[in-house]
């Protein structure tokens, strides 16, 4: 009577219209559609109507971590997607290795060169600052991860990150009145000038400007947060749960809630992807973990790029290379198809929109016969919200206890 | 990219059925059924499933106020609509003018004469009370405010008022055990019997019994609550809000909100408004305000009445000399056409039936062909919370930070 569950994510999936239809309404999903039709649709709300999630908000509401209550920023998340294990307390910021030149940020991402990051990233390890223990790591690309760990430190610091070029980078400022905002605004302050220091004249980045490259000779920080308990799929339902993602953060947020991180070869997280390779992952995962999480990054990147076609084509590569395999291997597992948030085309960032979910299983089947958000809007689920919805897929594999007696 | 967004709300528009149907869907509303025909609809609990919204709570939900945080009595927002600027701790009183003869109370309006009413508010103004600061305004009609200001108030006290007439007026009492409670009861009812003192055979009085009028000659109180820092629009939103309204409540809950307030003459929130030159002053004011409220009362005062010929006429007159002109200059504004709670004729009370709702903008239309009840529930929103509605109006703008990363 107990079932698995599975719960697939394609980031970004919902949209608004474009000359009065959605890229899920042209895109041609018959395994999505069959999905639709012999199960249970909606809408979802996966922060709380309104409300615009990012992706590390969103995917702790669908693990059924409120967000209001436990999220600071997404450093820890990113510290954790990229292998930096985090003490309590800790408070850690994404970062990004830049460009500066005469006190102006050239480029925030150091033109995405990774020649001699390694190295680089070795010399920003040796900072030393009083009162703190400075943990730095090199993520993929020029991305990094910087963690001071200590006593009395608080998330509540403004970003060093301009988050735009041709200005300078910004003093961290503490975000409230306390002792230790104040001093966590300073530790950044003298750790980022001090690897401006460092980074200055290192010989790689005289190298890299003898190719006419631009230099990463400044580390710019942003989205601190505070590693906090949250509690572990185990501890919350007494399940295993595992993670397919090629996505530093939503890796980072399925750790933090306490998942397996199963790695595929192939998958990018780009449009590129090897899907295919993730899905039959997902399929194998089962066998072992009760639960189990398949994340889909590329309809997001088509969204952020406006690209309307490329979005359709990355929904009907999933309904081919994804759905597909998955209906014909789940056996009677839960299955649930839906989206982290809307990106619509349009606006080319993430909107408060609803997204369509739909739940394979022993579910009172509905009249909708499509995979898309006005169809889903007239399903049987009617309008859910996202922290609730790991409760409802265990509930239909029957694997949660009663409330009362 | 970003967008202005109007919110209309109909008072006490939403309805139970008479004879099968509601006044909405017997209304002739060619400009609504358009609405609803472009835009996505749906219902709305104002303030909560099954809560019989008052018009003060069901307006802050409305502005994104939770009233279960926020809301101690209607006072304070009467003290504000009618320009008594409250100081935080303070604690208000909605008042009225009324007639007491041998102890019992036989008018709870003193007969709605206003004659003199300012000069017997100028002698109420007089009254000094050890430990607290006495202000009082008149308002419209029998109407008034009363504040204390001082140190240790509540706003946990009983009403003098006895809502009926042939009976005597209460003294106050505490509703907690308080040492601010039974101070501010007691200050209270120091207060009404110097009141009563003060009038009682007063110059203004005596005239008005000459003139077989009923004298003035004690002032009830009701509704007491603490003024509280609330958010403002801006603050919360980063926008600047206006808010036209003929209704002293609902200035006061806007004000309170961190609204401008548009006035507008001819408009008298009542069945004879002048609501064409509200629509006007509502298309004039998205020009320079980034969100506008445009409330129209005569709908409620039609419900209360129980007459449902008037409301629809009502509902006939908004159609033509409001949602016209407004659908014909609004550009691509977004805008919600709604009410803050249904006020059924059939029990001319303010019921907790959801209420309908159309938005008109960057939206999924649905199927819905007519605004009314009965339509509105099979829209692509399906059932949405009024607490919810400005962060969804200011997604659909555009105008809304993430949460998140």
């Amino acid at each position: 009577m107990e079932k698995k569950s599975l719960l697939i994510v394609c980031d970004g999936l919902g949209d608004r219209l474009v000359d009065g239809v959605t890229p899920l309404e042209v895109a041609d999903t018959p395994n999505m559609d069959s999905m639709a039709k012999e199960g249970i649709c909606g809408l979802m709300d996966t922060v709380l109507m309104g409300v615009r999630p990012g992706s590390d908000t969103a995917h702790m509401s669908l693990f059924g971590i409120n967000p209001f209550r436990y999220y600071t920023g997404r450093g820890p998340f990113e510290a954790a997607g990229a292998g930096l294990k985090l003490e309590e307390g800790d408070v850690a910021f994404r970062c990004n290795f830049a460009s500066i030149k005469n006190g102006k940020i050239t480029d925030r991402r150091a033109g995405r060169v990774e020649e001699g990051l390694e190295e680089l990233a070795d010399e920003i390890k040796k900072i030393k600052i009083k009162g703190v223990e400075v943990l730095f790591k090199r993520g993929t690309g020029h991305r990094a991860v910087l963690v001071f760990r200590g006593n009395d430190l608080s998330p509540n610091v403004s970003d060093t990150d301009p988050e735009e070029e041709d200005s300078g980078y910004n003093k961290s400022r503490p975000l409230d009145e306390s002792m230790e905002a104040r001093k966590t605004a300073e530790l950044l302050n003298e750790f980022t000038e001090k690897a401006v220091k460092q980074l200055t004249g290192h010989e790689v980045n005289r190298m890299r400007e003898e190719k006419n490259k631009l230099p990463a000779n400044i580390v710019l920080a942003r989205g601190a947060g505070m590693k906090a308990h949250i509690p572990s799929f185990m501890e919350k339902y007494g399940l295993s749960a595992a993670c397919i993602s090629a996505t530093t953060l939503i890796k980072g947020v399925c750790l933090e809630a306490g998942m397996d991180l199963i790695e595929v070869d192939g998958a990018t997280g780009h449009v590129d992807s090897d899907i295919g390779a993730k899905a039959t992952a997902a399929i194998k995962a089962l066998d072992v973990y009760d639960f189990v999480f398949l994340h889909l990054k590329g309809t997001d990147e088509a969204s952020h790029d406006g690209n309307f076609k490329s979005k359709k084509e990355m929904i009907e590569r999933i309904d081919v290379e994804v759905i597909g395999p998955i209906l014909r291997e789940i056996g009677d597992a839960t299955v649930a198809l839906t989206a982290d948030h809307s990106t619509p085309v349009g606006i080319k960032q993430h909107s408060a929109d609803p997204v369509p979910i739909a739940i394979l299983g022993d579910v009172r089947t509905d009249d909708v016969e499509r995979f898309t958000e006005r169809d889903c809007a007239k399903g049987g689920l009617n309008r859910i919200r996202g922290l609730y919805l790991v409760h409802i897929l265990l509930d239909i594999s029957n694997r949660i206890k009663l409330f009362g007696a």
